[in-house]
This record gives C-alpha cells, sequence and structure tokens, in this order.
C-alpha cells in the first residue's frame, strides 16, 4: 500500500564536535517532539562521523612510499592519498583524478569515502567505523524510535551524477525483495529487489542543500517499512567482492 | 532553500493498450485536476513503452544464430535474447542469467531493458524509443505542466539491489551542479553533481507497489528544480561509454 510521503529538513545542527552527542542535537532540532509511526531520520555520514571522532588532520600524516607514488599519478595529495588507502581493502580503479575503493566497510566508492569538503581546512573526514551500529544507537536515543538511515552521496559506474546511498541504517526495510511475486498478469516477477533504503536516502537529499548545514531529515510514511526490529542494516546493500558485475 | 516534499501515487491506470492517450489517462487518474508549481509526475516507463506500442510478441521472432548460441549460454529464451540483442549497441557483462548491456539509447542496464514482467504471457516490452523526447511530450498535454520523469529499474554495479532512475526527464534540473560552490568553511565543493532526476525517481518508488497498477506518482515540493523549459533531460545522466569507470 501506498501511504503519502513526505521528507522536511530539521533546523540546522551546529558545527558537530568529536565527543558531542548527536541524538541530542538531533532531538533539539526537532524541538524535542517524538517522531512519528513511519518517520524515518536520515543524517549525511559526516555529523555521525564528525560526532565519532572519524576526523584526521592530514599535517600530522605522514604518507607512505606507496602513497606518494600513487599521489603522483592520481594528482593528489599524499597525506590524503595515505588515509584514503588506509580505509580501503582493495584498489577498484585508480586514474588521474580518480579513485575508486572498496573500503575496509565494504563499499565500493570513490575515495573510500574520505572526504575534506564541510571540514575545518587541512582536516578531512572518513566513514563512520561501523554505520550500521551508529543508526541502531542513534534510532535507540531517539523519542518514537524512528528507523535510522545515514547517507552518504556516491558515484555509479554507468551513470553521471552522485546518488545518495545508505551506509547505516536501523529499523528500515533495507532491501524490499519482490521475488516470488506476482505481476498484476500473474506472471512471477523475477529478480526484483529494491534497494528502498537508498531511496529514501535520495528523497532526503531533495530537501536539503549540501552547503545549508541541514544534514538531518525526517521523511515520514514509509509506514510498514519500518520494523520494531532493527533489522539487517545497510550492510545488505553491499555486493561482495565475487558478486561484482566486473569481477572475474 | 527546502521546501517539504511530498508523494503521493495516482489511481491505478487501466491496462495501458498501443495508441493509448497517456496523457489523457493520467489527467483522468488525476481527476482533472492542475498539477501544482514544483510538481513532477513520475511514470513508471512501461506504461510509455505500452502506449507507444513497444511491445514485441516473443513468437513472432526468430532467432538468429549468434542469438540462440549466447541464450544456451546464458540459460535465457532465444528469442528474447534476439530483442535485447536488437535493443543493445554493446554487451558489457554477459554471465549465466546476467547480461548488462550498453542500450541504443546509451543507458547500462540488464537485458538492455527488456523486460517480461507486467507484460501479457509470450510478449516483452522495450523502452521507449526517445524517452525524453516522451517526456517533453507528456508534459505538454498535462495542466499545470509538471515536470516528468520517465523511471525504471537499473541494477548497480556495486551496490545489491535495484534502484528507479530517470530513463526520460522533462522540465526537471537533471543534475544538481554544485561544483564550484562553497561549504560552510569556504571550502570548494568539488566533485559534487547530485544526480536529482534518479532522487526524485526513487522517492516516487516508495509510495508504489510494483504490482498495484499505480504507475504514475505525484512528487510535489520540488520548486524551482522544475523549469519553464523542457531542459536537457535524463540524456545528461548517461555516462559515455569513453567515462565508464571500467573502461580502458
Amino acid at each position: 500500500m501506498t501511504a503519502a510521503l513526505t521528507a522536511r529538513p530539521l533546523a540546522p545542527l551546529p558545527e558537530v564536535r568529536p565527543g558531542d552527542d548527536l541524538a541530542a542535537l538531533v532531538r533539539a532540532a526537532n524541538d524535542d517532539a517524538p517522531f512519528a509511526p513511519g518517520d524515518v531520520l536520515v543524517v549525511s555520514h559526516k555529523v555521525v562521523s564528525k560526532a565519532e571522532g572519524a576526523l584526521i588532520d592530514l599535517r600530522a600524516v605522514t604518507p607512505s612510499p606507496r602513497a606518494v607514488a600513487l599521489a603522483a599519478e592520481l594528482e593528489k595529495e599524499p597525506a590524503l592519498v595515505e588515509v584514503i588507502l588506509g580505509q580501503t581493502a582493495e584498489i577498484v580503479r585508480a586514474r588521474r583524478g580518480v579513485l575508486i575503493c572498496r573500503t575496509v566497510h565494504g563499499f565500493v566508492c570513490a575515495n573510500a569515502g574520505v572526504d575534506r569538503s564541510n571540514v575545518a581546512e587541512g582536516w578531512c573526514v572518513t566513514l563512520p567505523a561501523d554505520a550500521d551500529a551508529s543508526a541502531r544507537a542513534l534510532r535507540a536515543a531517539l523519542p518514537g524510535r524512528p528507523a535510522v538511515v545515514i547517507a552518504d552521496s556516491f558515484g555509479r559506474a554507468w551513470r553521471q551524477g552522485q546518488a545518495e546511498v545508505a551506509i547505516g541504517c536501523a529499523g528500515l526495510e533495507t532491501l524490499d525483495d519482490q521475488r516470488g511475486g506476482t505481476d498484476r498478469h500473474g506472471r512471477e516477477l523475477r529478480a526484483t529487489v529494491i534497494a528502498t533504503a537508498d531511496h529514501v536516502a535520495g528523497a532526503a537529499d531533495l530537501v536539503r542543500g549540501k552547503t545549508s548545514g541541514q544534514p538531518a531529515v525526517v521523511v515520514g510514511g514509509l509506514g510498514a517499512r519500518v520494523t520494531a526490529e532493527d533489522g539487517p542494516g545497510a550492510a545488505v546493500l553491499r555486493r561482495a567482492a565475487e558478486q561484482d558485475l566486473f569481477g572475474a
């Protein structure tokens, strides 16, 4: 069924610092109101990373010879490449200006998710160590226990532009597995598994600007897609290397 | 800025047949009400393809020797593979059960977008010949001239689950190019181009079921992202083969 969907940004959060209580900041931004059934709180991963202290001072990083060589090849900063390599399980693609990595968490994205935007000069931010755990903790600390999605913007192999995806998730049906269902003609709907959590992340992005200081958005109307259980999280959205559509 | 977003499905459409006036069906499903400023009508490509007659009777297809050989390799139906090859500019990946193609339109997706679900037994449907043109025509025939997105579900290289994407578009800012802007720290937002039209397609999918007969959804609140001009369409979301993140 098909309740109407809504998405609204919460008030801007203050600059988040290591050790900050992100749940408290979100509650304040929502006027301490309880979240409604079917609500999903979508937060940019960057505020989660900052609160968790996943920030690195690039001036304190000594790049390895491998990072120096790769940085020269890609025309990137050696210290930044050193940080990226520390977050990388496997380099998927490297060429001038482009470094696509399978991260230690199992995501495939540019620069292993290491980012310098919206961070103080000279610093960078990495992905949360376990964004599903971060989502579960945030959910538990919010009134009404909304589902929580932690989002980042990833490039796509075959399409221009970045799309928001869920890198952490709790309490939301991450994938909608419609296999075994039938269409209106009674024909089996084969191979249809919908990445619901990524759609929610994308919907949230439509109401906030990257520069607006509005990293938190409430998507409402998700109904039974929001579950009492925290569920499998965004982990199920990772495609294992051996299932890679380009691998051997 | 950040108006609140809404998404609501229109009433189910009747089964669409070749030659049907899709705009008339959509107008009726919306009670002949004018669309509001900032509205985007998102329609599943399948109803567009059907109205345009992009339907093929597989029993009337004679598979080529190449299609027969590939079908045996992939364990697919030879006539279906013949239709897929007719829609394909380049095979990106072929292995048992999986056939990823760059279509003649320039999209990269499974089976070149050829699909047997939600189609009568023995038939298949192909992508619209020019979905941007279809979107422009539909837009021009709707009261209030909402933006129009024609959507399909595509698999992703590195993530599980299919995500809705825009294969045709008119009157919507397809890509939000934030390059050259600055973040809250005055740091340049590099390489940030957001695939807005794909996010809109995904948001729409959250309020309709695949089997519900609700292929049309109105996403509201997009404000200035809806433009008087039809704009470049979904064509700008296609990544050229030479920019493929896996190519040479």
